[in-house]
């Protein structure tokens, strides 16, 4: 029963994909998807055998690279003790998973409900909040992704929500900080920070608090421009949350698990959420997972009330037992501290010297292994290389720079007018700077659309 | 890196369950969770060396039984080939089991859009219906279940919504057939059907057929009580349906993938649906996976506009790779066949035999290895066992029924004042002849509360 025995070449891969396969946030006839055979550490290869660099790591879940053997063997040998077994009996990974992602957690954030991925992680952190709370809204900010089920794609604040509306009442939006394209017409990160937490308070005030069940937020905004909070915004999102009874809710499918060089972002800012949403760098995505980790006065409002959620899957053995290689694996391999390493060493300088080098890149930003340049036609007026949300001819500069990437050898990933250097948290110097040093050549591309 | 070394005592294992693990559908306080080391074929095993058939398959995935050798060696397989990639790339196995789940569907849904579970293919279908049709509603039947993300847990017609009250907009619930409680004072199957349509299209016409994009319905009543569609019922929704441009959605999720002695249960009536949304059975839930099989009109329909969804592990390798492995385990074992012979040679005939020994089994009904025994208080009035929706005193005798299940080695699936009779495909004569013999001992408490 081997799946090695497909013997499909490249072409049939792609003949089959486009017979029947229906593909995510596309125009179905428009497709011409890679077909990609292998993978390994911070490389993927086509049929080809053309290796690429996965600056991307994939949709930013495989924080710790392609096929890491001890994880590989991790969910070898639970296939082979125990594949799945029902929510409601007790499991020893899912019980040791649990107690792993609780340990590494703010203090009181004692338990977790785990689920397959992450827009589901955010169905059930919204639902937790407001069976707790009793309040039916929810605050989510502008420029936010969280998923597409139809509580998620409600809270997300770009345009994937657009073709799904109207969606569900009560989800507010508001503007998160954002110094590079501030909101609030400041001219500091610290002004930034008092700009947007007057903002969020006047939000709370019209909005009426005592109907307001949390405030979620990407601790660090991910697709949407990797949108570092600048210094005090978190605890100020804390203090009007703790004012007000409000649950603050951190989406951490992206930005946790390492991507931060922490265990959780939010760890950066030493700020305790009282819910966080969870799934890609928990196991890399080896096997779908995702969950929440929830503070022990929030569980504790379901001892007697019966919690009115579920899913077949939640704390699947096969994906709790990989969480928990996983989180070894990071420990063993001091990868946090790797990351850390590589933000100050590598990313940050390295990226900062792209910016002298080119005009086009407006500015550099990020923390960790999650890093963003936005890409400019002028640095002074800021005009994005691309409109907002361009499609078609509109977008094609971003399309000719992620196309110079790809030739040369790396996968980028790009959204809007900007390119993100996401590679896995397992990621060398060496191989990192040889990603750098092909984006210094694709940025020519962006290089000739400046106007400035 | 192996799990093995856990080494945690049942104990163990539910100490940190009770102490890190937030359960579905659950008072927290209230749990109580049985620790379960392994599982095999039809059967599971707890931490002190006790057996238990498996009458339930867990949540009535586990299709295939337990830790299938074929199914598992597959896994390691692909484990050690690819783990995960994205949903924006070509990838074998994603290919092979839209391919292979394509050719088993009926003609003309030939594209598979993955997603983790049941509920997300149900969130993906309704998309694809209204983004199809341009209409805002769903009508889905009272007495299902559908999952519990926003958009699931509006579309489910049974108590679990309650408490998420109030839900998406745009969901209309209807009642479908059930001959043994007819909503419509019919007392023949064929009249249930005729009056079942024609409250189904009573409900189309003073809804507004133009305001509805899909009917929604389970293509045999999974949790909600087995009830299978009468003669006639499911042909007459497909016209109703071609009528109004209204597209027919089955939620396949539980009676797909061999439960019904087919692939697709909606085989057995020989109609075809514009949707069917699966997961569970198509690879016993041994790594999280569901999605849609859509007809090709429906996905030409994003040939040119973006499909307004996605998710980060949409069409995943591994869960992939053991979809392909678990239909070709179910035709090399020819295990749909199995299921067709159980049910005429056992499950039928022996279930019969309890509502001849039991005044307490009210009804008997079901198809394939799909089969529920409806316990009453009275054959005459019908009254339930328990209340519908019961809770502590009130469902005790369905859990003193479930207790001496359990005492002699039967894990049951009870649902309000039911016993559904769901083991594995794979359950073999002997075995469900074993697991018969302990129901026949068990109901002896479920007479014991017969009054009539
Ligand atoms: C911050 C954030 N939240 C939620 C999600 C949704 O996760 P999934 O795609 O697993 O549903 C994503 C996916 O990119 C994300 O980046
Ligand atoms: C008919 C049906 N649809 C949907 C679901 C939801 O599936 P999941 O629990 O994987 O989200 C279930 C689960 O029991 C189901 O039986």
């Amino acid at each position: 029963m081997s799946t090695h025995d497909l013997g499909l070449s490249g072409d049939e891969v792609k003949a089959l994909d486009r017979a029947h396969v229906f593909h995510s946030w596309s125009a179905q006839a428009t497709l011409d998807p890679m077909a990609i055979e292998r993978g390994e550490g911070s490389y993927v290869w086509d049929y080809d055998g053309n290796r690429y660099l996965d600056f991307g790591s994939q949709l930013v879940n495989v924080n710790i690279g392609h096929q890491h053997p001890k994880l590989v063997a991790a969910i070898q040998d639970q296939a082979a003790r125990m594949c799945t077994i029902a929510p409601a009996v007790a499991n020893d990974v899912r019980s040791e998973a649990a107690r792993r992602i609780s340990d590494v957690a703010p203090e009181k954030l004692t338990k977790v409900f785990f689920t397959n991925g992450g827009a589901e992680a955010n169905e059930y952190a919204i639902r937790l909040a407001k069976g707790h709370t009793g309040r039916p809204k929810i605050l989510t900010t502008y420029r936010s992704y969280h998923g597409a089920t139809t509580g998620a794609i409600g809270l997300t604040g770009e345009p994937r929500r657009w073709a799904n509306e109207p969606v569900t009442h009560g989800t507010v939006h508001f503007w998160g900080p954002y110094p590079y394209r501030s909101q609030f017409h400041s001219d500091s990160p610290e002004q930034e920070t008092e700009r947007a937490l007057q903002h969020l308070r006047d939000v709370v005030m019209v909005e009426g608090p005592q109907t307001i069940a949390a405030i979620m937020l990407e601790t660090v905004v991910g697709t949407n421009g990797v949108l570092v909070p600048p210094p005090g915004y978190l605890a100020g999102v804390r203090e009007i949350c703790d004012e007000h009874g409000i649950v603050m809710i951190a989406d951490e499918v992206m930005s946790g698990f390492g991507r931060c060089g922490q265990w959780f972002a939010i760890d950066a800012w030493d700020v305790a959420p009282d819910l966080i949403s969870f799934a890609k760098g928990v196991n890399s995505g080896y096997v779908p997972l995702g969950g929440v980790v929830i503070h022990e006065d929030i569980a504790a409002s379901y001892d007697e009330k019966p919690f009115p959620g579920g899913l077949t899957y939640s704390g699947h053995p096969l994906a709790c037992a990989s969480a928990v290689a996983s989180m070894r694996i990071f420990e063993e391999e001091e990868i946090l501290g790797h990351v850390r390493r590589m933000a100050q060493d590598v990313y940050e300088p390295r990226l900062r010297e792209l910016a002298d080098r080119h005009p086009s890149v407006g500015d550099v930003r990020g923390i960790g292994a999650f890093w963003a340049l936005e890409l400019v036609r002028d640095r002074d007026t800021r005009e994005p290389l691309v409109p907002f949300n361009a499609t078609g001819a509109d977008a094609a500069p971003m399309a000719q720079f992620a196309a110079a990437c790809k030739q040369r050898g790396l996968l980028p990933f790009t959204h809007f007018n900007r390119t993100h250097v996401v590679p896995p948290c397992t990621t060398t110097r060496d191989e990192a700077l040889e990603g750098i040093a092909i984006l210094d050549e694709a940025l020519k591309v962006a290089d000739e659309h400046y106007t400035g």
